[in-house]
């Protein structure tokens, strides 16, 4: 049986290989993609995701979501990671797919209600989005399967000594969906920055020589030049496909329940994710936190993806 | 030209009596009322905005809204004020008018996207509903003439020392609505603290011996009789109607220009409106804060509502 | 029996106006003055109590405190109110007192060790002298009978919306000093700004025509010249006298036990003084803080203080 | 030329270890030890130096210090690992070692100001002593070569997800000692989680057989018992000797220059060293963060300081 998700993003080079990767997937019924702002502003997420469901030839429907965070007066985005686009690097044909009618969150709100609760939600951006949807609409919550997000980190993280990019972005949203009592699966910057997108991997995906791979590498390249720039290393972290990748198989991520509390009350460690890996609170968990990666199945894996575009 | 306004209230005694005064008023287009989780919980203030449009043969449409705080995971209540039901004193016949189909958020957005610009939000309870609606359809935005709110205290709170209680109940829907950009002007407890219902207002409004009389005696006899318990006054402050009163006529306060900004990341003083009075942080005031209230004005104009339902 | 104080204090107009009021005193036995940075850098508000002392012919030990606070890596001052020396308006002569050696912690440590439990501490300024004693030999806080302290709010503050200025500058001293467990009285902004030393109140000084009118004249004209350009004001307020007027005579004040907290972790309220006036926290009180003032009397005190210099 | 240092602990275990390879070497001269409270409380913390001198007999100076964080009101203690009396395991004759006269921030100040610039403070507990030192006598700071401490992460806590004992019980001071202006090299849980004393290393150094291995292997066979409840480890990290293994051979460690602040305002992140391993803030370095050890030749320095009581 397909396991239906909503994929929740901010494309994003990460985003689009996670689009990519869940868009055309026997194991994946994807239902919908909800845009939010995060890795570039909203209009420009929204043309990027359109854009790659375009050149992928996926026929999935792309709803606008929101602008700005949930409480923050300001957006934060990631121009030097991902460019002016928010998906520099690839050159895009003219834009002919449209986006659909409606808001990402009435979308999340509608389809969660008529479901059988069997719907999975992806988030690979700010959480703006789905905390809007659980706040606007409570009852939708326990119809919620599960979450499998990625965003945060146990260690270091990357926008700030304390927070990773999407939780800083928008903690409270975070707040909001950790605190939801629904299942989550926190795929952060622990594992994710195990996965550094060497040339050789990009060489390897090269060979396959497709549609779907010439988009990889497009993107890629140009993903790898700015994380050199920034964080000073040779591959840049695929961080977003993680959460797809482990739907499609577990046994890619290690991961440990633990209590998680975002920190949204501290200025200079707003947006941290104080994972309780050693239970020192006491606290029952809340999360499920990946705590190691398979990197060659994780690769065996994208590779797989790309060749459904065979 | 009467002005249009929607009233968000959670009713809650006073919340009732600002339905009263707004709601049969020749001044005033009561475009709908809109409820929140607040001084009970939101079935409890939906009920109780339902009980007193029918007691007082209303026809507004009233829809329900937010069921807590848009970050915070729970809601706090003040029972202890307004006792089991929210509106303990009165005995309400059985209820048979009922609340509108659809969210109050999406009422609010609908509404001001289909205005002129000319329509005045009321907000008599935590911010919650106004928030979430600007944070949904940010183009809503620039179509709020203003806002006239009751909540917040430069001086002494009254649910913690530092906030006043629609405030913390949700300082972060506070925030978004005093970073919007529109007139706001704060109705606080600076102002509201000074109109105390002692039992000479309560006896001189039973004079007028009509149905909305009895309403306001009925609920501020029980009213004071907390406001005693918890805070030793002998006449409950008559919080919400001054923002109606004021809308009906400025004179009724004296305001001055602040920069107003709401505690949002401590712990201890969560919820404060820390509010310029003497500018000493040079910034650009972003409200209208209420000082000063003529005493005598405001019961006129409370007489004069209630005489309107002759 | 003469009350035995220290006076902890930054010169500083109104710390100078508790040294005359302190200094020469039948009902004070005033055994040191300790100094510490505030109204100015700590050399001169060294360089002011010296000053003072020697233009009132006291013969009283004077300490060189603490220059900066106990946490925070840097001094806040108050020129815009105090001037360049911290003491602008009279001029003195050259200064030949001399500070005593030893610091101000010292001092205040050994002479609470060596005393029978009879000593009242008076700070004026930052409390960073008498936090870092207490810390440094937590044996003397027994000793301490009571702490008679200008500083803190309820309502407005004057440095920040939140806070005043004393506390502002040393929160985390502030702290130290309310949870102490001694008894605390809190002569705060709320009752301080009550006394402004209007024209006439200079003039019915100047009329005693000794050392100690002149002075007092020389340093209100200047003081009320900056309180008129930064909070508008005619007099200026005389806060920290009023500690040493409410030693002389209770009668001078109102007071309320209250809980009062010191916001230690926010950012933006730092330093408030979270006074639980309606006990709504429930908590015991730990402070006694003023909120109101014998105007008259209080004048009153001060003329014959003044007096006290024929 | 011996490195002079003053060893300021809380022993505690590891502290004991750190006391045994600074106190016999002939690369340190150990000035003086200072203690204050933290793995258990002062009078403990001072009865275990002196144990543990007098058992190695070792003829140090011992001084006792704070019995409590600078701000906070509360005393944490660690006694689930280090038991009731901080060292429990080894069996000590009766004390007759006594603590010198004077408090330890006195030596401190006095110490430093005597000095040519040459001593290098060793904290391996909370930060209490240093702060208050550089509080007390800021002249004394220039005159610290370089400060070693055992402190602090930029992973995983060990007492919130947060935060590290050392900081968490003190942050307010770590917070001065960060921002002083002298060179820190902060040895964190980064490290020192990668030198568990497993039991063949306990054997390694029985095989000994000196007074000083005996020791060694009472505690840390109690010591891994703790750690093994609680971390659930096989072997108990040795953070405290570590700082001192680094003054004798700096190749024990890499670090690298960060900007670290700590976090003084937050509830939930109270007391995390917020280092920026990537400099994503842009700030200037203020510490040497270790960031990998050499286990090997950690474990060597060890044996070798255990022989030097051959």
């Amino acid at each position: 049986m397909k396991r239906k998700i909503i994929l929740d993003c901010d494309p994003g080079h990460d985003d689009a290989i996670a689009i990519m990767l869940a868009g055309k997937n026997p194991a994946i019924d994807l239902l919908g993609i909800t845009i939010v702002a995060g890795n570039q502003t909203l209009n420009k997420t929204v043309n990027n995701a359109l854009n790659v469901c375009q050149y992928l030839d996926l026929d999935i429907p792309v709803y606008r979501g929101c602008d700005r965070p949930m409480v923050k007066e300001k957006q934060v985005i990631s121009s030097e990671i991902h460019g002016e686009t928010g998906l520099d690097g690839p050159v895009f044909e003219p834009l002919e797919r449209e986006e659909e009618e409606g808001h990402a969150v009435e979308f999340i709100i509608k389809t969660l209600r008529e479901s059988e609760g069997d719907i999975t939600l992806v988030p690979t951006g700010p959480l703006t989005n789905i905390a809007m949807a659980m706040r606007l609409a409570p009852d939708i919550v326990p119809k919620i399967q599960e979450i499998v997000l990625m965003g945060g980190c146990y260690q270091l993280g990357n926008v700030t000594p304390a927070a990773e990019f999407n939780i800083f972005v928008d903690a409270e949203a975070a707040h909001v969906v950790f605190t939801s009592g629904r299942p989550v699966t926190m795929v952060g910057l622990d594992v994710t920055r195990k996965v550094l997108c060497y040339l050789e991997v990009i060489e390897r995906m090269a060979a396959i020589d497709n549609r779907a791979s010439s988009l990889f590498c497009d993107l890629m390249l140009f993903f790898n030049k700015t994380q050199k720039e920034v964080f000073g290393w040779d591959g840049g972290p695929l961080h977003d496909p993680v959460t797809i990748a482990s739907i499609l198989n577990p046994e890619v991520l290690v991961t440990r329940p633990m209590y998680t509390e975002i920190d949204i009350r501290s200025v200079q460690s707003y947006g941290r994710t104080n994972c309780d890996y050693f239970n020192v609170t006491g606290k029952e968990p809340n999360s499920n936190v990946a705590i190691d990666i398979n990197v060659d199945l994780f690769w065996e894996i994208i590779e797989k993806g790309i060749r459904n575009y065979n």
